[in-house]
């Protein structure tokens, strides 16, 4: 599949859309699809499809519409989900436990090796199968095991007292709960942020212009 | 303070950020700030800044920078966050529960008046200080306490299943933590979404780009 450095921040946010449509088509036996349905179950317009799907070499075959196996597939491709990266959980608190025993981390490319919290009553339970560490073991641990994201469920504080020493330890990208901003304090590391009070604000804004 | 319509989505998408990033510096005692520093802080331009709190009127006096607190507090009033919408969630899982005990929904503008779950081995346990509902209530509920805003941690079929019936009920908005696409079904109800597995594949795209 083509890859391109150019596609936009927009594209890229749609991608997981598309893949999760696709994904239940394919589960229910359905194996071909036009632009044109496919813009009508996902809002999109058809033209805005064929544009995000060219952006990664385009799939489709004029007048016989996409595959779905094959796009999903290829869409899954581009996504790296079919990818493992190990991954580690900081904070096992009421949201990182949710986090942990919620999300399909394998079925997305992360392999959870380890979860760690500062919190010494929390060191030996299990969660997801794992024994929670203590957070003072998170340098040995991935110096020996090397995990590469970090998911981040602490707050802002503790957020920035780890961020150094993680990134020096190898960790290339964040899946990041906390408000601390990682990105602009290093550049080079993958971010993606929940920030789940911003949205929880935005939808008050959202109701309070409905008042009106 | 000015209403506009005509706010753009990115704007009102950035004003929960500087709630939050004026409310910390409220917290440090910091009374009065320029742009110029507002902006090395978020990581915005000065220039984006004025532009953003222009759409409301404008907060700031040209060469004495903004009051914090009174920028804070209009800031607070457009996202309508000292209002008291009253709340319920529907889903108490492992998100659900999460959901319900991390987040500060009073200070976003909501009060949390029912927690439901269809799992009748939930029903009567205590959840923030409320006894967990079976959903077969919600409807004699709804009538009674007159909720707007419903939070749904519950699975797509579900979220599908019940959203007419919520809708009907008086349900004026969603913190949608499903994949059923309330907003095309529904288009004159607020709906944020939490598409917490879109925001992981996402992270996984960028992770695999930083691979190459």
């Amino acid at each position: 599949m083509a890859k391109n450095d150019s596609v936009s921040n927009s594209v890229i946010k749609r991608l997981p859309r598309y893949y999760r449509f696709l994904g239940e088509l394919k589960e229910k036996g359905i194996v071909r699809i036009s632009s044109k349905d496919l813009s009508e179950k996902m809002g999109f317009t058809a033209s805005q499809i064929r544009q995000d799907l060219n952006c990664f070499g385009g799939f489709g075959q004029q007048g016989y519409g996409y595959n779905i196996e094959s796009l999903y597939n290829e869409i899954g491709n581009i996504l790296g989900v079919n990818k493992t990266r190990k991954a580690i959980i900081i904070g096992a608190g009421n949201l990182g436990k949710a986090v942990a025993l919620h999300m399909s981390f394998e079925e997305r490319g992360f392999n959870i090796i380890g979860i760690f919290d500062r919190n010494p009553a929390l060191t030996g339970q299990m969660l997801r199968g794992l024994p929670i560490r203590h957070t003072d073991g998170l340098y040995d641990f991935c110096k020996d095991n090397s995990p590469v994201v970090a998911i981040l469920c602490i707050p802002n504080y503790a957020a920035e007292n780890l961020a150094p020493q993680l990134v020096e330890l190898g960790i290339k990208g964040f899946w990041n709960f906390s408000h601390y901003d990682i990105s602009t304090n290093y550049p080079g590391v993958a971010v993606e942020n929940v920030h789940l009070s911003d949205s929880l604000m935005t939808l008050s804004y959202h109701v309070s212009n409905l008042d009106d």
